[in-house]
């Protein structure tokens, strides 16, 4: 699963995509999609979305903490027990410190869930890649939820982080994010040297889901 | 609900109280119980509990954010969707800025839900009762998971917390938690004059789970 | 010290209150003011400030550590040492958990510093003053480094603050900050029931330094 | 400055490292080394040394704030213009999230300071030489504070951070930590490929500087 390329759907916290709404999301990729695609729902859908689904399911986020006395923590375990199969880790609307990105990264690695690290600007990105991730995903933040694609907006930058990454470790995926919105975005993200896509508004919020998914993998191969 | 005398069972992230065995616990306190009792899952575990029993059920925590564009945050819409009637704010451990505590207490309020901050100490404790929740829990984080019960090894400081809280807003009920373990701690915690208490270990590792509901029920009134 | 009326100066990291520049600015205050000042300098600068100006030193922040091994973090013995009498605590630019702030007040009074705690509303500032502060300061953060005082802009709020927090405890004093830049203001939260302001960028950055401190001043009594 | 065999010495928040008493321990050290030192006062304490000493000074945090509206962070120009010339990053007793590490860096290289990043694991050492810092200080955490020396505890964990570090950018100085409080610890540091040690009990609360100064420095070649 998650393979390249690869097109990755952020519920985040809209009201959009809470609880049926993400279900109904999740069932029109399932069955309208031909390419590669995972969803990423709030915790409380990871179970409905896992038994009623087949689509691949990312947490949004898992804190670095072991089974035990933790409260409030979203603990690996349970994610899992639940249906997740894999998650990101350091969006940045929820940056972590530097050794939990290490401690989520290596407990992921035990567990057997695949790992996509979120990184700001392509010299964070070579420094995630040294971590051992699945996939590094460049988003500069000031893109996010905005019009205009990253690949768009900073295709210097997108091949930077590309190049920055392959040379610290060439299995390391690179996804590219913010402002994806339409087939030609996943087309210039893929051919600036990219496995694949992050995106959220663009189609969480889409009143017609089903032709926004057909044009996202349009232009694919 | 949450009625006093209450009994407030927090599932952590244990590994014994991860999806079935929530689930599984949750219903013998169901089955069993005569007293008022409140469940604390973890957020993927809080729809299946909720669809599948009567408990009233509170989240660990809930994150200070509005539906939007956030990831890996704990929504409140999302955890009353799922089936939250309430949360715990500020547990020891998942400390929370002081305006992060006042955010999450005003929005519990505009949407109904019930709220339950913890505090550290009695200065805490009134401090918290000053924002308007329902009840403070006050419990010394170095008894948290021990043998010892708050209320027979500071059962001064716990009188003290009552009278803070109280002298600050009467309406606020009071409980208290850590090394809460049988039926006579409960009686000592509601003869300091608090409304309940909050336990973790104590149920969720226990062995016979019916024996220990039984025994903390026991002697209240 | 910290007589009311009271006016307290907050450096932040503004270049224009860096080194020879704070000790330029809290040297003309000495000089010029005939009412009640405190500035709070940059960590760096206190003891050079202390050294030289006999302005009561506020720290803008300490960290709710003992002396031991911590590293990067200010603790109250060497801010003391270097010549603050007091401290900012919770401001809405440095916001701390809620036991932090308990920890912190409890640990000035321990060692004879004074305390402002700051809160972004009268909610907050009643649950401040709960901790036993010499004062709280209530400052509406969409207002900081805005041209419209707190005073002007939410006199109800202000009136609010005052007396939720004087309900609490009636010995704790009430300052109010956010966009105070002239005597007017200074009147006005005065005549609002407070006992005196924080300014920031209305003084650190002024042309004037001289007029501006004499006008701030104008209409005390 | 700062040029391999390095001796960095970590004041932390030791009573014993306080004001005057820094100052006089960097005076011994001034006059009784022969080797390459460096010292990490408290924010307070960087002035009076700069003004009084010529060893080398590094801040023990930086702040990843520009000048402007902060209140209570530790400004990268106020640090340089008190004297430090370069800063510890991401030391284990204050960990920052990941983008916060390589904006504290890169704004270390615009303003001509010195980086050390501590990592806590050879994974994080390799992730942190990513971004390009002058030195990477390995320190497990669980040693720190304590009687072993990590190149005897943990020789192979220093060879691999090592190896991981020069991989990615053999530039990249690498110091190690925790534990080390003679010169054979710091012989065994260099003898692993290390350019030098961070210390900090060993030195900060020893009766007599001047000899554990001289036996630090004894085994460098």
């Amino acid at each position: 699963m998650l393979e390249s390329p690869l097109i990755v759907v952020n519920c985040k916290t809209y009201v959009e995509s809470i609880g049926e709404k993400a279900l109904e999301l999740t069932k029109i990729i399932e069955k309208e999609s031909d390419a590669n695609w995972a969803v990423c729902p709030q915790p409380c859908d990871i179970r409905m979305l896992s038994e009623n689904t087949k689509v691949p399911l990312l947490a949004q986020h898992i804190d670095p903490v072991e089974p035990g006395s933790n409260t409030g923590r979203l603990l690996l375990e349970t994610m899992k027990s639940a249906g997740a199969q894999g998650t990101l880790i350091n969006h940045s609307e929820r940056r972590l410190k530097f050794s939990a990105v290490d401690r989520i990264v290596a407990r992921c690695k035990e567990n057997e869930l695949k790992t996509i690290i979120c990184a700001n600007n392509p010299d964070v990105s070579a420094s995630a890649a040294a971590l051992g991730p699945d996939f590094v995903a460049y988003e500069p933040p000031e893109l996010i939820g905005g019009d205009i694609s990253v690949s768009d907006a900073k295709p210097e930058l997108v091949e930077k982080a590309v190049e920055k990454v392959k040379k610290v470790d060439p299995d390391v995926g690179v996804l590219c994010g913010a402002g994806v919105k339409n087939g030609e975005d996943v087309k210039s993200a893929l051919d600036l040297g990219t496995e694949g896509v992050l995106l959220a508004s663009g189609l969480v919020k889409a009143e017609n889901k089903k032709e926004v998914i057909k044009d996202l993998e349009s232009l694919i191969r």
